[in-house]
């Protein structure tokens, strides 16, 4: 029921994506008279389940209140089918705090891991670099960042399929001493770690490519997103007003438009669309709230890939080694 | 004798700041054998002058190292020459850690500022954001960010001609309670000043235009802006892959040349070249060490403004008057 468009987004897409997929089962979650209503009849059978839910958490509410007040919402709902087992995962465009702070209290933590951090994938010349946290920790200790490194490889690993992805830590390089003691502490936890550490990496190396994860705290990882994002809107912006000028520019527009839409495709953010909720008892994605019908189907992709990897598990068994590691060293 | 060209690119931009500009007289700083070759024979007259440096900061020296050891680098002597107050103002290209550590140790720093911090501007749809820090602090407390939001207010009311410019804190807006302690310290701190402080904005906002001066932290704003450069130089790559691509796109791509240049005018990095070290008693501004002759010209124009608008003695005055009405408050 969440996001910006709510069943309209979320009902389409699902049928979308069990059209692609063979093997996996749906459950819509929400209010069952409004969703039969836009489902209408689909020729999936079983493999589509509607489960009811009275409320809906909304866009802007406090997330505490949410968690609070909100028992019978769509987000809780679902995020108690992930408790229970009936569902392998959960995927919402709705709030963020409070899909988090409700994953965080119904799902618990997994041992050995101290908070959730968000991860997403970017574009980069070399095809894709995923970054966490992206908000969900302002203030990370070293040994926190350590753990969104293992978290981090292991969803890569799972949703990319790439065996040991390469894992850099963002950092500035423009003093002599570089960086804030906990990245610096994060560093020597990661150097002396068994992961594929390939040391500091710098802003602009998120979209040069040659990482596969890039680690950082959830202020600066946000930012960098939000940042990005706004560079990318203003060079779509001035390019538009460029081409909207007169005929002449428009006619060269017209010319451009099929090697300008290449560009669009290569980094369109639906096909970037789902952050996974990484630390959890359980699988949860959250797609952006504007997502359309490709792009949350893209989200329930990323879910699906993460069931199919075990990937709470992975990390579990990951982080536990780690620690061993460490201590016998 | 700084940055990745050295002279090459110093003569010719200080010769075309001159050309540009009928009152302000140069000295070039350097080695003057070197710099008379260079330099041939000109129509500048007194108006450009050479001082002996016989040494050079490397643009990998260590910026201790450089403090240390090179007494008679060009940038020491540059430096020496404004506390002397030979000289109104430093430009260099050279090595960033260099020149900040050797203005902070032989100019000092302000009354009542801890910090210095280093200020440029950049491109948004309405027409430019200033940002500071930029690298020069990695942590930083309230006081630390209320401190930057005056010096940015003065340097920009400066070099940009707004009279009471509009300042904004970067933030992420993702959370219940937004931002770290030091961001919310620093919100305080600014809603109760008479700066013309509107309010929390987000990564974004640096390119939406609505505001004049944004403050961070120097690790979270060097993020934000290599990040942005990463993400239009992917965004360039990109677009040149796809005009390349074919005959077809080749000829569409000269088509679209006049707006591709438009475009490439309006966010084209030269013209934003040239970052004010603020803090200290004195002006020194650092050129990005790739400059070519315009963006070095661009860069003595910025110092040549903040000059004629004492901005050092502009931004005493105003952290002075801060305090003093914080302390009657």
């Amino acid at each position: 029921m969440g996001g910006d468009f709510g069943a309209d987004v979320v009902v389409p897409a699902a049928l979308e994506f069990l059209k692609q997929d063979k093997e996996t089962n749906l459950i819509l979650v929400g209010r069952e008279e409004l969703l039969r209503e836009k489902l209408g009849s689909h020729p999936f059978g079983d493999r589509l389940k509607i489960h009811h839910a009275s409320e809906t958490v909304s866009m802007d509410e406090l997330p505490s209140r949410a968690l609070r007040n909100k028992k019978d919402s769509s987000m809780r709902v679902a995020i108690d089918l992930v408790k229970s087992g009936e569902a392998d995962a959960c995927v919402s465009a709705g709030n963020t705090g409070a899909l988090m702070a409700t994953s965080r209290f119904v799902l618990k933590m997994l041992p050995n891991i101290d908070r959730p951090a968000i991860i997403t994938a970017l574009p980069s010349i070399q095809g894709q670099t995923y970054m966490l946290d992206l908000g969900a920790n302002v203030d990370c200790t070293a040994s926190h960042l350590f753990q969104f490194a293992v978290m981090g490889s292991e969803q890569v690993a799972a949703v990319a399929e790439i065996s040991n992805p390469r894992i850099g830590l963002l950092n500035i390089g423009q003093e002599e001493i570089k960086g804030n003691e906990q990245v610096k502490g994060a560093h020597e936890l990661l150097a002396n770690s068994s992961l594929n550490y390939v040391g500091y990496v710098e802003g602009d190396d998120i979209y040069k490519g040659g990482t596969d994860v890039i680690v950082s705290d959830g202020f600066v990882g946000n930012i960098a997103l939000k940042s990005s994002e706004g560079v990318a809107k203003m060079i779509s912006h001035f390019m538009k007003e460029g081409f909207q000028r007169n005929l002449l520019t428009k006619l060269a527009g017209l010319i451009a438009l099929p090697v300008l839409h290449g560009l669009r495709r290569r980094i369109d953010p639906r096909r970037y669309n789902g952050a996974s909720l990484l630390g959890l008892k359980g699988i949860v994605v959250k797609s952006h709230g504007s997502a359309d019908k490709l792009a949350f189907a893209n989200a329930i992709a990323i879910a699906h890939k993460e069931v199919l990897a075990d990937v709470p598990i992975r990390i579990a068994e990951q982080v536990k080694a780690h620690l061993e590691k460490r201590e016998i060293a």
